[in-house]
């Protein structure tokens, strides 16, 4: 005899749960097919390497990796984007473009379990891959907020925080920083607002030694909408085609009706080595939980996984923040309450035969349909009927005994019929 | 750059493959719950020492097991019948019965990938606890069938092989063969129909020494019916109550409307240690694949887990052979086809703003509708509707721009019709 009990930082979905995880995943699945995209999966595990290399440094470190009985290094995945990589270079000849792709994988990461951070997650991912235009970055954050307003959220609960990766580069590279070094500044900059004030100027310290330049990158970073940012910016010409771009990916997030939803925050960086143009993260609007989700635009990625050079971009977001935010707004109270077409009760053992054959004819006509294995007194039975909502209860008693008849009685209305059981078989 | 292969015996599943598992699995889960079955899950990895314990030997021989950083040892999940031991020993007191719970987990096995077998798959999981009376086996079987008939396949095309662990125990027992090498020769039992004739009695051989015992087993082995069974069974009581037992199981299946999927065949024996009472497994009639699916009673397991000892009854069916078994009856053709609501179309590159909008307004009214990045004559465009199996398409060309009407076209009947973008807008 032993107990032994579930890993720390994994769920156990009881029901109940799974209720949730469903709604969420549900909606996910709806608005990803409504805004024309096809779903698609990869294996849970992968080749170690693949992770190794192009992940970055946070996830690389967070891997549950192992080794078949062929010695293959292999890794859970902790995220979809590098599968989806190799599964578009595997057929990049033979996809129609567009690639409009989405995908709910089972994640695992081996982390310290926190609040919205477990070691066992589900994420939503789109991608647009084939469309260079900022309208392609328009439609993935369009449809996040299609989901989020979907399953009930507004303007005053949630804000789409947008950067742009290109112009931050053009910016930095004007005001002098090394290209070479910009990737390990982004590290730095994507903890802005993770970090104290000090910290993170002690941060950038030790990337950025001048003085001087060092000045220009926290007045960047301090900049609060785009016109303050036109108003500093440099003339460069690879700077004002970034800003063009950013201002026209407003201008369709308007077009689109999200405009409300969506705000300019230079300080959007993504830890991710592999994005390029347009980034983004989704918050509640106090900030008070970790990102709901995020993504951007990733014109390397298919390249760097041995592919064509082929523009991406796209989005994740988790199921753990997600749900801590739906549960404080009070949007998953009605979830999970069964609805059964058709409850069958019989009122003596002897009938139990019968309702199993109607049971059993009622599902196979593709109703849901309940009975009672111990039976009991009709009350009981009925109350049983209420708690799993059933449209209709079937009730097998005297009046089948004496007239071959059943009574149908409409749980809504409570209004009681009679009809003879060959009749009710024949009709379902 | 790198190229990186997916690993042997795991599946990409592309928008295609990824529609076929989601009819598959999509119907489980609708069958699931109409028969009554709630939905639960638990982590993709749990304590490798779990598997280790209670599962059997050739799923233990077969674990995928890594440790964490706190040198925790873990496994990914071989099977869902432990944690689903776990779960409900977890909150017994807590849980109303029956427990009539379903999963559909992803699993992974290191196995030597094969047809109909794979290292990674998905398997549906019912089962029922807190129900002694066959009723509840019966009810499991019918589940299976419900979903089997539901996907297209008919009597003649499968076939449920039902027998008795308590009645076969029964049986050796009164032949002489002591209790504790039942398990050991149940693993061999279970080969019977698994490898040939000779190489079965040879096996039988070295677990039963005696010759006239073995004689006895063989006979037992070839029975071919229930009515036979009965005219060589032993009287002891053990046996008859076990008799009458799978008799009842038959008639109640007979209730259900099910007979005809249905046959004892004495040779279904489960590998795993931890049946009961009925055993079943499920296959195609030629019997040229694997089995489809596979249950039974299981009254230990709960208390093997340091649970109390409950009743217990269920089945699991993976999604690998009865998709070949599918595909073969061709009852996968009609899969896949995307069917969208709306596809606006645009005969200008300056009206791609107005499609944009048009279409985000569709999609947040829960509409599935598309739009082309590309554009392109009308004509192309309406094809490319087509190939979407767009209900309604929404045309904004030279009438919109003179007169601000867009035009609908019915894609089923052909038929255009104007109406003035605004009062379309506000329609939907």
């Amino acid at each position: 005899m032993m107990k032994i009990l579930p890993v720390k930082g994994t769920r156990d979905f009881y029901p109940e749960q799974m209720s949730r995880r469903n709604f969420i995943i549900d909606g996910w699945k709806a608005v990803s097919v409504r805004n024309g995209f096809s779903e698609y999966d990869g294996p849970i595990f992968e080749y170690l390497k693949m992770y190794q290399q192009k992940s970055g440094d946070e996830i690389a470190s967070q891997l549950f990796s192992f080794e078949d009985r062929g010695g293959r290094a292999l890794a859970i995945r902790p995220e979809i984007t590098p599968t989806l990589a190799r599964m578009v270079n595997q057929k990049i000849n033979s996809l129609p473009r567009p690639i409009k792709w989405f995908s709910v994988p089972r994640l695992c990461r081996a982390e310290r379990p926190q609040k919205g951070r477990l070691r066992e997650f589900f994420q939503w991912n789109i991608d647009i891959i084939g469309i260079e235009d900022c309208l392609a970055d328009a439609e993935v954050i369009f449809t996040a907020v299609d989901y989020l307003r979907q399953v009930g959220l507004c303007a005053k609960d949630i804000v789409v925080k947008i950067s742009s990766r290109k112009l931050l580069a053009a910016e930095l590279v004007a005001i002098g920083i090394e290209k070479a070094r910009l990737d390990s500044l982004y590290v730095v900059l994507d903890k802005r607002n993770k970090v104290p004030k000090d910290a993170f100027e002690e941060m950038i310290k030790e990337v950025v030694f001048d003085e001087e330049k060092r000045g220009k990158v926290l007045d960047l970073m301090s900049v609060d909408s785009i016109e303050r940012l036109i108003a500093i910016a440099s003339q460069d010409r690879a700077v004002i085609e970034a800003l063009d771009e950013l201002k026209k990916l407003f201008s369709y997030l308007k077009l689109m009706g999200v405009a409300d939803f969506c705000k300019f925050d230079i300080s959007i960086v993504r830890g991710l080595a592999y994005y390029t143009g347009a980034v983004f993260e989704i918050f509640d609007s106090g900030s008070e939980l970790r990102a709901i989700g995020g993504g951007g635009r990733y014109d390397n990625l298919l390249a760097d996984f041995g592919g064509q050079s082929i523009t991406a971009t796209g989005f994740g977001m988790g199921d753990c923040v997600l749900e801590i935010l739906l549960e404080e707004k009070g949007l998953l109270r009605k979830i999970g309450s069964v609805n059964i077409d058709y409850f069958v009760a019989y009122t003596d053992k002897a009938l139990l035969d019968k309702a199993v054959e109607i049971t059993a004819l009622l599902r196979s006509a593709g109703k849901s349909a309940e009975f009672s294995y111990k039976g009991g007194g009709l009350g009981k039975q009925l109350k049983q009927a209420s708690a799993l909502n059933a449209g209709k209860c079937v009730i097998i008693g005297a009046e089948y005994i004496e007239q071959d008849k059943l009574i149908i009685k409409d749980m809504t209305t409570g209004r009681q019929s009679e009809t003879d059981s060959a009749s009710f078989l024949k009709q379902i």
